[in-house]
């Protein structure tokens, strides 16, 4: 498809789909047509979702989460348990986690992992703001539940170093998760069951 | 993805891109992360350019196919063969064959082929509108460029009875595209030379 489109508006709509990761020129076309057979009211929500969301959409000021108000639903939800922290990647652990209904603490977005590979260090993560967290003295247990690969075993380590200084417990889930495995993409059951039977964070 | 989104904001661009054919929902959470991750301008023009295209994009007002102007470049481009008329089904096949560069007359966008199962008659498509163009009498040959399937064998056929009342050739792409093949997915090579060699329509 390396011809230019006849029309410049199509073309700018294609451009930006193929944009997307994972999404090629000939998909982007694809879907750019799809829109332009449906209604204009509905393309336009479908832009517009887009700008709002960006425009709008705030991170809750405990625990990171990608939230509507400045604290998100999960953290001021008072028949949870607050002692409990669950320290993830991204909203996306969190959703899993969640599915599973077999976990009931809250939660600590970190934003991402420590990855020296794409320059991500300890600071462009929020992990002064997880220890603030543990220096206020509610916390009572810290679940590190990050992928098992070597960038989140990294991350965990540093992460259990700085907590140690605290007396708090910390654990990890079970390992019942496949070495390697992405957590997103583990089936419910063994995610369930990996958080329920975390198990205390040893260096091994 | 059963559970609700924390965000209101973040699960209406979930919902408005898994309604996108081919996207589910662990894609369109993906794709909408993404988008958190970029620049508030470029999600804004990535938004815009959407609502754009669906408000301001034209149909030609002499083949149809979708343009910027009230008729396209190709359709005023004096320098193609405005004797000869390729007739295919949506805007992706005039991509296709313009990639070819073996075609240098002008194009008519049915807008689909005729399809009773998917409720597509005759009068769904803009074979009036190929009619009146034909009855100026300045068309001397008809391409008929569709699909080899069921579908585009009947419009083919549809469109050849309606055709022949004018003293005008009608011929179609040369079979070197395999029976039940999309045009779409044919590579420039046969396509360009089963154009090139169009061959006259005949009922066999």
């Amino acid at each position: 498809m390396e011809q230019e489109l006849p029309s410049k508006l199509l073309q700018a709509a294609v451009d930006e789909l193929s944009r997307l990761p994972g999404v090629g020129k000939k998909t982007a076309l694809r879907l750019a047509l799809h829109l332009m057979k449906q209604p204009q009211t509905e393309v336009e929500r479908f832009g517009r979702s887009f700008i709002s969301m960006r425009n709008e959409i705030k991170h809750c000021a405990v625990c990171n989460v990608l939230s509507d108000t400045d604290t998100c639903d999960i953290c001021t939800n008072l028949r949870r348990d607050h002692s409990i922290v669950c320290v993830v990647e991204s909203i996306r652990e969190v959703l899993c986690i969640e599915n599973t209904q077999q976990y009931t603490g809250l939660y600590h977005v970190l934003g991402g992992i420590i990855s020296p590979i794409d320059g991500v260090g300890p600071n462009d993560l929020k992990i002064d703001m997880l220890m603030e967290r543990i220096a206020k003295g509610d916390i009572k247990e810290v679940v590190l539940a990050l992928s098992t690969t070597m960038e989140g075993e990294t991350t965990c380590y540093y992460l259990y170093k700085k907590i140690r200084e605290f007396n708090i417990e910390v654990t990890t889930i079970a390992r019942g998760v496949g070495f390697g495995d992405e957590l997103e993409y583990t089936d419910e059951l063994t995610l369930g069951r990996s958080i329920k039977n975390r198990q205390p964070f040893t260096l091994n």
